[in-house]
């Protein structure tokens, strides 16, 4: 717990000086004001991360992909079958994911984190092998991880995320892969912002309305069964798990400890954000939310984080794939404050 | 008008066989089905277009950004001195404007077409001298622009056009300057979808509530006057103008009959599809909206048109810029078409 304190005790508040001359600039740029909608918005939070306008360009980016598997699986949340979990992963490695399709328009580096599959992975370039245990426990039966083992998953991200930002990334993506994960997503949202089951469980990857009504039944026995405190947020998740929510947090702390940006990709990066949040709310200041998914519980959740999505286009995948279809307007959200002209220097007459 | 009908005849319908068979590889791709939302779809389209699956990647990608005035300006329509249409024309060739940012992020190059600046514009590399008129005259005394001339505008975007897929590329992007050039949209978008002024007709780049007032009455009397025919496109865009408007009609019809895609941005654009869309009502199939701006012209034009944006940010500001913002994602969408393994081949269980 002592090292988490220490990240948490790291994040401070946005430089409110970076971010009054981001907008001032953003006043002076040959363009009438407020014309970039919420790009000017981001180009302000990011200056104000950095604390200096303009900020650093995000770019090199990576995407964390923390793959982990979950015991509720066992209760019939979903058609696809546990081992899915360990053959994405093999398919994120061998750069045949959509994943990797978007990285690799955007530039960005995939990083494939194990952080809990229930299979023995063989290590191989692009693989970080950190598993704290082979998938949660069901959640409908008991606890899915200890608190040691939620702790050490949070503690994964917080050094996966250091890491990268020591390679050199100047902007962090999240990603994920873990079969049933959406059903956890569903406990943990509904633990962290009180809403119910019934209006936060969705239809995943696609399931029918058998499927989906033992879904929501699931998600509520497990509320019942733990009564989650969410002032303990790493009971929270040690309630429900998945070690990649787990992850999730720790990476997100750590980002914003580091002032470096991270965009957050769907329902499971949002509740993965939501235990970050209850952990340290200023880290919150440090996310963007790359895109919003058609899961019920994700909308629910940026709410709940004050966040706006860049990007609404219907998808459910996860990966880290709509964060990555919002990495490049990002970029271009703080090129524009980096590179544009004003209207003295190019010599353009302002509106009269 | 015989080398327009000859662009209008070469427009056909999207290839049938090509959108099936990207629908089947989506479906097979090792992600479950569906899960891409739109971009899915902008994969189909575009396989369509191109009568291939996977299509060619969209880039490189090209953005030709039509300059033009607009007499109109007389009326007071807004606080902007029409010079800042040339000058911002020195911006995006000396490289400082939002569209230059944008372009450099995604890689794009940016063409400016002066096709009827109101001032003597000098030769330089980027600029493409097509000038029709020195801006149109003020439609609220008469028509913008003779049927000549409009027609002389339109074709400048067709043969610009075919000079960019010429030279290689693969995407194609509108781009505008003038100033004034929100008030000639409006007009353009009650002729073609029959809506009233004082809906379609919003703040442009910012101006105050008698300049709006003001800016209505000036659409209402020229809808008046001029008393369009939209079942005659050309001498609609002659009423009203603007010369970028009729350029941007014939780009994208050029675009269409060359099956290459075409990004729309904001309302400019939007006004001169409706009017591409008048000529040849198939072009439509080979254009993706960019973005939706917040001029509610734009938003009643895409419906008009059946198009739904890919990026809805706020922006007002034209030149491309949220154009530019969705050629990343539409460069996605047809990278993972192309990259992505499918279950059989990547080893992936499908789900039961």
């Amino acid at each position: 717990m002592e090292l988490l304190d220490e990240v948490r005790a790291a994040i401070g508040p946005l430089d409110q000086a970076a971010m009054a001359a981001a907008r001032a600039r953003q006043d002076l740029m040959t363009k009438p004001r407020g014309s970039l909608g919420e790009l000017e918005e981001v180009s302000v939070q990011l200056a104000g991360l950095a604390g200096s306008c303009p900020p650093p360009m995000p770019e090199p980016a990576a995407v964390a992909v923390f793959a982990a598997d979950h015991g509720v699986h066992a209760q019939g949340v979903t058609p696809w079958p546990q081992e899915v979990t360990a053959q994405m992963v093999a398919n994120f490695l061998a750069g045949g994911a959509v994943v990797n399709a978007f990285a690799a328009q955007t530039g960005a580096e995939v990083v494939v984190v194990d952080v809990g599959v229930c299979a023995e992975l063989a290590p191989v370039p692009g693989l970080v092998l950190r598993k704290i245990a082979a998938g949660t426990a069901d959640f409908t039966a008991g606890p899915a991880l200890t608190r040691e083992q939620a702790l050490a998953a949070i503690m994964v991200g917080v050094e996966i995320a250091r890491d990268l930002v020591v390679a050199g990334n100047k902007c962090l993506v999240t990603g994920d892969m873990g079969i049933a994960s959406t059903t956890a997503s569903a406990a943990l949202v509904c633990a962290f912002t009180g809403r119910d089951p019934a209006e936060m469980t969705g239809y995943g990857t696609g399931i029918d309305a058998v499927t989906h009504a033992r879904k929501v039944s699931v998600v509520r026995r497990g509320l019942a069964r733990h009564q989650p405190d969410r002032a303990d947020p790493v009971g929270v998740l040690a309630a429900f798990g998945g070690l990649e929510h787990a992850a999730l947090a720790g990476f997100i702390l750590s980002a914003a400890a580091l002032r470096v940006p991270v965009i957050l990709d769907g329902v499971i990066a949002g509740a993965g954000a939501l235990a970050a949040a209850a952990l340290a709310p200023a880290a919150v200041a440090g996310c963007i939310a790359g895109h919003r998914s058609v899961e019920p519980g994700h909308a629910a959740t940026l709410d709940h984080l004050g966040l706006r999505p860049l990007v609404d286009l219907g998808l459910r995948l996860g990966e880290g794939t709509g964060a990555l279809l919002a990495l490049p307007i990002v970029q271009s959200a703080v090129r524009a404050l980096r590179d544009v002209a004003t209207f003295d220097s190019a010599g353009v007459t302002d509106k009269s």
